[in-house]
């Protein structure tokens, strides 16, 4: 059985601007490595709802589980919840559980504004998605996770979602360090790829002080086989000093 | 005239596998603002020929650039060369003006190997991007712009580009601090933003001790109107203390 896959979709005009550095997408990455679901796509879009909507539709058709970050909570540029609507062609309210998380966290004695409401629609048929941080909840409807923009709130609610979907065998890696420029190495590398082809081999360049370096990482699901290309790549190490 | 549109492609196995967290993408999204061309969408793929070669034919018929980051050098999961040869429909081949600029990066009384040569390969009818760190070039194809995905040398090649390209008008921002949460703001700001609806407003709440806050970004190509929109935004904040 191979690895379930999956796609990020990174709602913020505040990345594309250069105004932040994402940072939920790498992290995302790492985790989804551990539990063993592919990551085939990363995709960063405005705030705009008929490109929201079109990607939430293309990602969710082709990819077994789709997680988006942004674009949830009180304000004017938050829009993914009706996006997400519309994607799967269903409604959206107020719903009382919802509701009831948010005057949870603003205190019961406070009234729930407008705004707070706004983050208290849900679209029909989803789940609710714990934010134990400020109480606005992500939702899971389909394949599709959505989540808060703001990091630590995204780390939260991953690490609610991940144990509730299907995982695969969590992809192992290993490196090793080559003093010498990837093209004196490309050559056998490429042929112990070939033979191993159930392992996928990177070749990173690093400049460190006056070396011209290669870490190569050989990623894959069978620990014994990794050993096995690692120890052909000391082998190459040795022949190519 | 509306500003020129751009989407940046990165290829990387690495940064869907969670190894690597991209640098590329934040360094254009902080160029492009600079010099008025809009960044639309960010899009990871992995080190696949097909998918590449998709990417780039819907990114480059839907955005006036774009910019990749990644796959280029010489070893086996270096594709992109390839995959922008046949998004163009064009040949490629070894050119003598690449090999001249390996030949000299190598120094001129070293043989160049079957590696180095693979660097040389450029599509048919692309320009060369300067590569003043490791010589291997950049290319730059019709609307699409080939870049490395080793940071320092990417920022080089994004020097070299940029310059050559139609810019429109810098997008300014500027950013007011509320000590108050977005919820509390959300009615006021919402309006404002309706009004002045040639800028754009961005919500980011933060959290800085025991103070939670929200800072609102405004970003437009007039000057003037965005000291207008400051204006009204500190009148908001005085009467939300």
């Amino acid at each position: 059985m191979p690895n379930p896959t999956a796609a990020m979709l990174v709602i913020g005009d505040e990345i594309l601007s250069g105004r932040t550095r994402d940072a939920n997408a790498y992290h995302l990455a790492g985790r989804l490595v551990q539990v063993g679901i592919d990551l085939h796509e990363i995709r960063v879009v405005p705030d705009d709802h008929a490109v929201i909507v079109e990607a939430l539709r293309s990602l969710s058709a082709a990819f077994d589980h789709v997680f988006t970050s942004g674009g949830i909570g009180p304000t004017h540029d938050d829009i993914t919840a009706d996006a997400v609507a519309d994607a799967f062609g269903v409604g959206i309210d107020v719903r009382d559980d919802a509701r009831a998380l948010l005057q949870a966290a603003v205190g019961k004695d406070r009234t729930l504004t407008p705004e707070h409401l706004r983050m208290a629609r849900i679209p029909h048929g989803a789940d609710l998605i714990a934010n134990p941080l400020s109480g606005a909840p992500g939702i899971s409807i389909g394949n599709v996770h959505v989540m808060a923009g703001v990091p630590t709130i995204f780390v939260a609610m991953l690490d609610a979602v991940l144990p509730s979907l299907e995982a695969g065998r969590p992809v192992l890696s290993r490196e090793l360090r080559f003093e010498v420029g990837e093209g004196r190495i490309a050559a056998p590398l490429r042929r112990l790829a070939e033979e191993l082809s159930d392992l996928s081999f990177g070749s990173y360049p690093f400049r460190d002080g006056a070396v011209y370096g290669t870490n190569i990482v050989v990623r894959g699901t069978d620990d014994a086989l990794i050993d096995q290309a690692i120890e052909r790549l000391e082998a190459i190490r040795r022949s190519h000093p």
